[in-house]
């Protein structure tokens, strides 16, 4: 079975919103498989995770975290490809945390960074669409079809 | 002249940030153009640069803004080539301004966002390569190369 | 149909902040009209929203959005018109995105930035009648008298 | 004298700032008076002041203040005529309690916030000339030379 | 009938947290009364209010206000009466604008703020307690009864 | 000697800060001592401090403190004189962290909290005058001479 | 009976919190007693907890506070016992301003503080298993087995 | 070679503050051993590092790092050691990103989290010295007495 993105949360409870990534990718027909590992609670996993993942087939791993938010940068350590990272909306501070932990990486090991919450579940997914769609013509001309029905549903939004 | 990747910044002041893009892509041979391209004095420079950019080759797109950090967001507005967003340190806010303005995007238009500053200017160009890296073997086996040789400096490295 | 000022949302939901716009316009009898207007959706019409509101005679432009809160940046960087912003309140941050993204704005294209939410959203509309009163003095009356009115009634007040 | 716009700031320390404000409005041709007024140490000049404005033809106030900027929205409650606030970069925290002391106004009392800072102190003195504009036709066209010549010096910037 | 304590703040709503001011002001047997003045919309009242308050016998006036919160340094700015701040918890920012906005006031015009809310709202009672209690024995003995009451009641809590 | 004031504060480094107090006071012929005392490295002078004071015929305590300071609030856990604390300006957070440890006191235990930093030093000394001025006019007739002398001031100032 | 942990919060409300860390040592079979000891309410208890807690064989301190968090460095400063501090989560803030209380500490007494609330509080009781284990192998193989399940559980998730 | 304490850092940058460690350490006559170990650049490093840090007579980690600081949680991820973070001054937000990202940690793997910066370090320094004194009554004695001098110290302290 072919699974084009990786997607990885830290806990159960994230699944609530990480199943927004699934959402997207299916509707884009990128094929995908999810799975729990916790930086912290399975640190071994997680490196097992990074290291073979490419052999795998995967091209692209979102990781979502939330907190003191390690995965999506640690992911990022052991693998050259692309991370894409989503905070979590923590209990506490509202994700802010979340998106510190995730985004303020040093040079060296890039994760690109969405939104907190629902909307960067989905966002990675679209953003991980986008890369694949460099290389896939068929994906390219969905992803332009998503844009147009998406304009055009707003312009038919009325108040 | 291929142009895989364009670097695009609000301001000339933001250069200072910018030009570490540009070193890094250049440490790994992908081809690239910088220019200003300001979303709040020069949107329609913006918009065309956004609609043509695929036409010019253009893979990714790296934008970078300080304060109300509109270009990132924007040019992911009118493209699906994607985009990643580079927070520009701001006089007064220490660039928390510029982040939660490129990170905080809607569902719909995803801009992968890196860390506020230099560091998430080198990490944008390593993202990059590490994106096109995907369709592209000797990239990929220059990242590897990359990060095993940073990995060593780290090791060799005596307080 | 007279229109003077134009109100515009990033997305359905917003309108629930920005309906309040509307109130305050009916109450002074200010012409207004509503509209969906997604900087990020839908840009093209937001440039043209832009473009033509002046021919339209709308004279003051109102625009409500949260998180990366573009879309009255966006607006005043294709027009001349007089652009203020309603920063809603958002899912994860209480509105501080929607906040910075509005008010930060570089020099050169202006955005007059009023509070998170509800009240912002009045005085939005409240400003924007002040404007239009200093070349209308039935509106400048009626302002005076909501004016005395509102002290009139916290006067009243009894705890 | 004509007096279109009345600037007023906290202390003579804001001035470095506030002079931004003044050489946009020269550039305009549009005539100003500047002056310290302080909500704290001078609270009855600020009353006189708000309740005179409108008698000596000041059309629009701006207003800067730094730390518990209480100067723009009292100036507010004491005046029909619209005001514009710019929060100062304050010592501690760099500007930021300045910026919520100005925007977070409740219903009844708008000002219209603008950017902390230098490039707040500009856009308060270009978002006065847009509004000036409105009834000025010369003054409108000044402004849409202005932003093409801004949009210009963008173009023309090389890296 | 005598008022050593004024009690003022800025909105009907605010009373919900202000009246735990009268509740400890009752506790102490010290006289006060409770009034609505709104810093914006009722400036002159405000004005009025702290230039007759030594008259009337008031030694100290606490102010509570949330968002913009101007009352407490305005009327602080119109007498030599100690002025104690009440930060209301604000509906978008839990209060931190008017935390900010009542103790970053700049040197002249002192305000004593305490804390957001509730234990905020007592504490203003209690402190001012304090402050009278340095000329009125009786009220010192009660102080001191409270707070050995106070600290025998933590002593008795059983979890 | 009489030592109406009781300046404390944490370390020497804070006394850059807290002389500013001094000063004030002395302009008003306020007696004070002024003592290094340190919640954390001196805690039982702290307590001694705090127990004294009183005795001693110190009438008001400010306390000033930085980083987690817990130096106002501990001191008046254990004396029912007015305490205000001032907010030193940290190394890291600026003095936001010290502003919430002074300010967020729960209820029983009032600290009048002031500005970070020097402006907040000079208005404790400014509210301890005007506390103390409840009892002695002649004290409070040099308050109303400092306000209007502040006052005329600002109004000779010259842009 | 044997004390290792001193479990100290300031108020009943926290135990809501703190109650966690009972669990998780009694999961461990470690012993604690639990208790309520105010910084500000009950400050000579606190100071007595602290210089007695090493004669009832306390090894370690756990001290849970909100707000003005003063309860786990004040505790700190008349011990030389570790003490580990968790952040209760505020009403208004959410927590940031316990958190900053806890860990902003000056050189000289040390808190080490874990995260805000519920996870915090299991942490800090996991922590000082971690410190006990150093000396007792028992407990050390209890927590190789806690680590072990806890990794064995999440790889056993399924979503 | 005894090694009771492990300090590692993410980068040689990090050695200007977390030498602090090492002069608390030398004082108090630990013994300690210090390497860079980067979480991010040398993932691998890392976890031998923790893995084999019992076995080399280890007692307690303490880990520097700054930005998305993931070094102090990764370590105790991989040992049941206790770990103490120390969260680096970082450029642009000043230390408050390294303050979440280590102190905010899930149930599961704690890190004593000290203050940012040269304070932090040395705090963490002096608190491994407390829980190693659990076991080792010279060191016991050794901080009761740095405890003494620490405060004759302050109270020979002349302002």
């Amino acid at each position: 079975m072919k699974t084009e993105v990786g997607i990885i949360m830290g806990s159960k409870s994230d699944y609530e919103t990480m199943k927004n990534v699934e959402q997207v990718l299916k509707y884009f027909g990128v094929s995908f498989t999810s799975q729990i590992v916790s930086a912290h609670r399975t640190p071994d996993l997680m490196f097992e995770y990074a290291e073979t993942a490419k052999d795998k087939g995967i091209k692209i791993i979102i990781a979502g975290a939330g907190g003191a938010a390690h995965l999506p940068g640690m992911i990022a350590s052991k693998t050259t490809l692309p991370v894409l990272g989503v905070p979590i909306k923590s209990k506490a501070l509202e994700g802010i945390d979340s998106l510190l932990s995730i985004a303020q990486m040093p040079y060296g090991i890039p994760v690109g960074t969405l939104a907190i919450g629902e909307a960067g579940a989905k966002n990675a997914a679209l953003l991980a669409c986008q890369i694949l769609a460099l290389n896939d013509s068929d994906l390219a001309v969905k992803i332009e079809t998503f844009r147009k029905n998406q304009t055009e549903k707003v312009l038919q939004d009325v108040l």
